[in-house]
């Protein structure tokens, strides 16, 4: 594979080369990940930017139907719309994506948008990372906004929210009984509210669903990086197209606050630095792995501070020492 | 210094012995790093488990008069009480430990508790670490209950939470204008949310608030560890000393129901793996670091991915090979 050519093919807009380097990233492959940390590198600095938004919310509140509606929104005001979906148990939920195809067929078709799935677990050589590099291939393929959905099995979420600029959470109108109730740490992370299905006999049911929350998002302390009114709750209506623009309007307001103020390139560069450090923390435990007797010593070690034979402290000390004796 | 002396001393309930101790602990010297280390290591396995509960609050709010009344309380029913503060600034806020002097007087001089102030910041070698070593060290020296005060500054709740077995979070009664709320990412960690003086002329706003806060914890779904009804908002008055028993009756409930459904245990197991790991982290990190051209690279490539200008993966992996030069 030729690294330089790829690279000049993502950034002139070619879907297909996209499309491999994404493949490539995905791949756990030594020679791949080789070929792959070269190629992003190579794409570094290009100096585009798009706006990366998460998007998160339980099956069924219309997440698909939203990117759908929204995607074609944006396309229609001419800017290009990159979606990558996140889903860390896809490999067992396979139905989703056909259905997803049908609901995001206008999409799918535009071509200003580009939909990439998710990867099926086989393939996937940690989704955090996958995700994070996908997201960087479409930025120099010159997106102008990629939505990261996910479905937010586990710290899905939290894992978006970690790589986007903004986080939005789909909310499906409900009260009393049918509260399902927003999963933890959650409502710490959205920066805007997006209760859908606002339409037909669920429009009340809708708009007291986003008073509950307007109610409690006020409960709790507003952050630097907000500008007053923030984090907000909002009605949509995917399906009939109702408080998209809204939505986008809101989205905007946001990223033009946190890029006037400093937030937004800051953000950005401390979770590039984490991704640095993560790297490098991850190289260093491959190197411990990589020998099987000391692999072993980390197992029993982990073991024994589990059960509380052995503290942290010293059973790291001793680990670190086995390494220093190679 | 004799670490099985000192191991043994603190085992019988030698007070001085575990002031000493933690003073070790505290210690960022190479020496007296080895020798807790050791200590700590000695003491593991001792069987003995103290409830570990994480307390947090704003300055104000009767973190300290809390304290002091509910740790009365429980050395009133026999039992041992141990009480750590953590507060990352405290070397700045010098009189809020004067202030929480006279604030626990009379819990100072019960023979039954012990409090241990924040260190200043000169002497600490990573909060974090130092104040799970504290409480190793309480549990070994037989409290049944260790309390762990914070302040709330940076991210020093979420630590508190991940080294405690029940994190409570006091409020005050505010509405309107007043209402300050709660700081981001604490709702979703509080198992117990205490609207502390509930008396006089607040009381009522104190049962509003309480109401307020009741309401938006039912909007979050309930978590694998928690029970039916948890999180859950109570009023107290710390003051007038109400409320206090039915607060630590709650939370022995939480705590009885963890136990028997297995969570408390597998919190604790999952919390050591995960001390483990970090000291293996920070000892890798140490190795890299000893090396002034290595640290002097890993701050140049650190730099380049925060700029956008090198991809993580590549720049780690650069690192990694200068390492492996060595
Ligand atoms: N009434 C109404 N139904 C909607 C809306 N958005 C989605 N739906 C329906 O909700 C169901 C699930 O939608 P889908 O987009 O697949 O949800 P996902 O699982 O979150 O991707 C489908 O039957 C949609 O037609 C909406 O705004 N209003
Ligand atoms: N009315 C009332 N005042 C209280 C109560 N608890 C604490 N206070 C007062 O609130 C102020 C701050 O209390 P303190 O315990 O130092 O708060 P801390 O900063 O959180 O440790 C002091 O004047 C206390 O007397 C209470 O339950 N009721
Ligand atoms: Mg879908
Ligand atoms: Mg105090």
């Amino acid at each position: 594979m030729d690294i330089d050519d790829l690279a000049q093919r993502i950034q002139s807009g070619d879907r297909r080369a996209l499309a491999r380097a994404i493949t490539l990233v995905e791949s756990g492959r030594a020679d791949h990940r080789e070929m792959a940390a070269e190629l992003l590198d190579r794409l570094a600095g290009s100096g585009r930017q798009a706006l990366r938004i998460g998007l998160s919310g339980t099956p069924g509140v219309g997440k698909s139907t939203f990117i759908e509606s929204f995607g074609l929104m944006l396309t229609g005001q001419g800017l290009r719309v990159a979606v990558l979906a996140v889903d860390p148990s896809s490999a067992r939920s396979g139905g989703s994506i056909l259905g997803d195809k049908t609901r995001m067929e206008r999409l799918s078709r535009d071509r200003n948008a580009f939909i990439r799935p998710s990867p099926s677990q086989a393939q996937m050589g940690g989704v955090a990372r996958r995700t994070r590099e996908a997201i960087a291939l479409c930025e120099a393929a010159g997106f102008d906004v990629v939505l990261i959905e996910t479905v937010g099995v586990g710290q899905s979420e939290t894992m978006v929210a970690e790589m986007s600029d903004l986080f939005v959470l789909l909310l499906a109108p409900a009260g009393g009984d049918e509260l399902q109730g927003v999963k933890r740490g959650i409502m710490e992370i959205a920066d805007l509210i997006l209760v859908n299905k606002a339409d037909g006999a669920l429009k009340e049911t809708a708009t007291r669903t986003c008073a509950d929350y307007a109610g409690a998002l006020r409960l709790l302390r507003k952050r630097a990086q907000d500008p007053e009114g923030f984090p907000k709750a909002i009605t949509v209506s995917a399906l009939e197209e109702h408080g998209l623009e809204r939505a986008w309007d809101e989205m905007q307001a946001l990223a033009d606050w946190r890029r006037e103020h400093g937030h937004f390139d800051a953000r950005r560069a401390e979770q590039a630095r984490g991704w640095f450090e993560e790297e490098v923390h991850l190289g260093l435990l491959a190197r411990l792995e990589r020998d099987p007797a000391l692999k072993a010593r980390m197992a029993e070690l982990g073991a024994a501070v589990a059960e509380g034979r052995a503290a942290p402290a010293r059973a790291a000390a001793e680990l670190l020492a086995a390494l220093e004796g190679r």
